[in-house]
């Protein structure tokens, strides 16, 4: 069962499809015309697609009909929709129910981020908590690729290894290739990071085209270029601060997730609007609706870093990329990557 | 002085000029059409851009009286000519003239691979070759954006940090960035490296469109995005082989002048012609000429990984991607980027 029938919900289906499961797919209460279309055409209005035969849709009030006898669960909800799934699924969840989510990323709090596994985790009652051990799932996948059977290496993360294996035999296929990844905190950091570090990467195909640029082989790839390669040594070292190994920053989840965010959507398309001079309001208005996992998440990094800060365990000035672009993205102010504190030696890096 | 007027030869004089220096720039012999249109024009004719003032034209035969006098010498020629400039240059340099050069990676050899800086210094009789210490320039730099002053974050590489102190001193400025690294042999595996890696990248691309794709949000950038990964995780682990420091790759010299390389140029189009099923002759064909360092680059490194399998100093499959880039622009074998073999651990990472 899958509970979220947006893209990424939906398009999680495919993998379990071909490997012969029956996928029941539950809209959320913000998925009506979704399931109403599934229901009575099998299109899949934002993905453009056809669902498989074997999807079969549920509106959100047929949720315990849909949960009986569910081998697993998963939820394809957005990460502002995780609290809420616990609370519906609490009651109806049996104990050791196999359970993952394609959310991911880190918990609005002060100081200690959890990140959102455990945050699932803990909306739970006691002793389905014991026995669920949700698994992230990760790495670079956009939904209308995934739908596409466009081949995909994944990472599948857990504080249980035998729940990763799991989920990995469900779900691993001819396109869909599961790796598997023991360090959650990393795993989880990186996907929320790599939203805010993707749109500051975009930046440079605006500030291009503010300069009457056109996409091409000449642009500000030089510049985005500097950006990429000073996101990987900040997300390396914001790992290192939250305790995840920062060489998850230089595979899948890490580069690889950056590198797909920055050419597959709404971030980047965000982004290249604030390299242009739109003020964040103005830039949020044009994205018409869009989620914008990046604002949160900058939100959330500049509590938690101004508190490592104020308690000595960050250097002040460590994440020259991650302030500007907090107070581009929040404060609006003019966009000015500073370039000339990149790769400094508060970063932790021993090279640039 | 600036030996070869190609195109990153000639965008190199920008930052000196900006900086106050009067610029020779000295055309290879290739470069006489080059010379000719400077000097008749002002005109780069491959740039498309006039040369600032400051900049002075001169004809290979012309180098010795370029040479009088001059306080520092760059070579801008491709890596095939680091040996001919080398030759040219002995008898005429004196000693401890500060040299620079941004030709860069691996020269031709059998395992032991050794950096151009150190290849050129072998070209020099002993006596300037005891003081002159080449700085290697390297990291994401596109030549048309550096001629039109885009924000550029360089490296600067030496075996003598006074050599990078001079020349940084020589070029930094507001759009040239400087940041020094003594990774010398990290950086320069990592400049040879990318451009094989980035087209490995680009089969993705090619992939998509032999689909009937066309560029856009939905394309092959799942599958692009997990090559990326897999290309940092085994650019780390040649680095470790050949005694280069594996964060090397995390930063400017790796990631960043990987992703650049991936947006810039010739080498993502000759990897997307390869990803639509062109064999290589015919790729190469519709390069029409361009230098394709990634096919030199190629053939070194499956020279050397061999020999380092079968001294049992690298795990036969360690390096899945290398070897499938290899057999697909050398040998013409059909383009199926083996997933399923990457982020294994024989690669030596800890996780995918």
């Amino acid at each position: 069962m899958i509970l979220g029938a947006g893209m990424m919900g939906t398009a999680l289906a495919w993998p379990f499809v071909d490997r012969g499961h029956v996928v029941r797919l539950v809209g959320t209460h913000l998925d009506g015309e979704i399931v109403t279309s599934l229901r009575d055409r099998r299109l899949h209005p934002k993905l453009h697609l056809d669902v498989p035969d074997a999807v079969e849709p549920y509106f959100v009030d047929e949720l315990p009909r849909a949960l009986e006898g569910a081998d697993a669960v998963a939820l394809g909800v957005s990460s502002a929709g995780v609290r809420w799934a616990g609370q519906r699924l609490a009651p109806l969840l049996r104990p050791g129910t196999p359970l993952a989510m394609v959310s991911k990323g880190l918990q609005r709090g002060g100081a200690e981020l959890p990140i959102l596994p455990d945050g699932f985790a803990n909306e739970l009652p006691e002793a389905p908590r014991a026995t669920i051990h949700p698994v992230g799932i990760a790495g670079p996948c956009i939904a209308g690729e995934l739908a596409r059977r466009v081949p995909t290496a994944i990472v599948f993360t857990a504080r249980s290894s035998e729940a990763v294996r799991t989920w990995s035999a469900l779900a691993a296929g001819p396109y869909y290739h599961v790796f598997p990844n023991d360090d959650v905190v990393g795993v989880e950091v990186c996907a929320a990071l790599k939203n805010a570090y993707a749109m500051g990467i975009a930046l440079a195909t605006g500030m291009h085209a503010a300069t009457g640029g056109t996409a091409g082989s000449i642009g500000f790839h030089n510049l985005e270029a500097a950006l990429f390669a000073q996101s990987v040594l900040e997300m390396r070292a914001i790992l290192r601060l939250l305790g995840g190994d920062p060489d998850t920053a230089n595979g899948l989840a890490g580069v690889g997730d950056l590198d797909v965010t920055c050419n597959g959507g709404r971030t980047g398309r965000f982004g290249h609007l604030l390299g242009l001079g739109l003020g964040p309001d103005e830039a949020v208005r044009r994205m018409q609706g869009a989620t914008l996992e990046c604002l949160e998440i900058l939100r959330t990094l500049r509590v938690a870093l101004t508190s490592y800060v104020a308690s000595g365990r960050l250097l002040e000035g460590a994440l020259p990329l991650a302030e500007h672009l907090a107070r581009v993205a929040l404060d609006g102010a003019p966009v000015d990557p500073p370039l000339a504190r990149f790769f400094g030696e508060a970063l932790g890096a021993r090279s640039p």
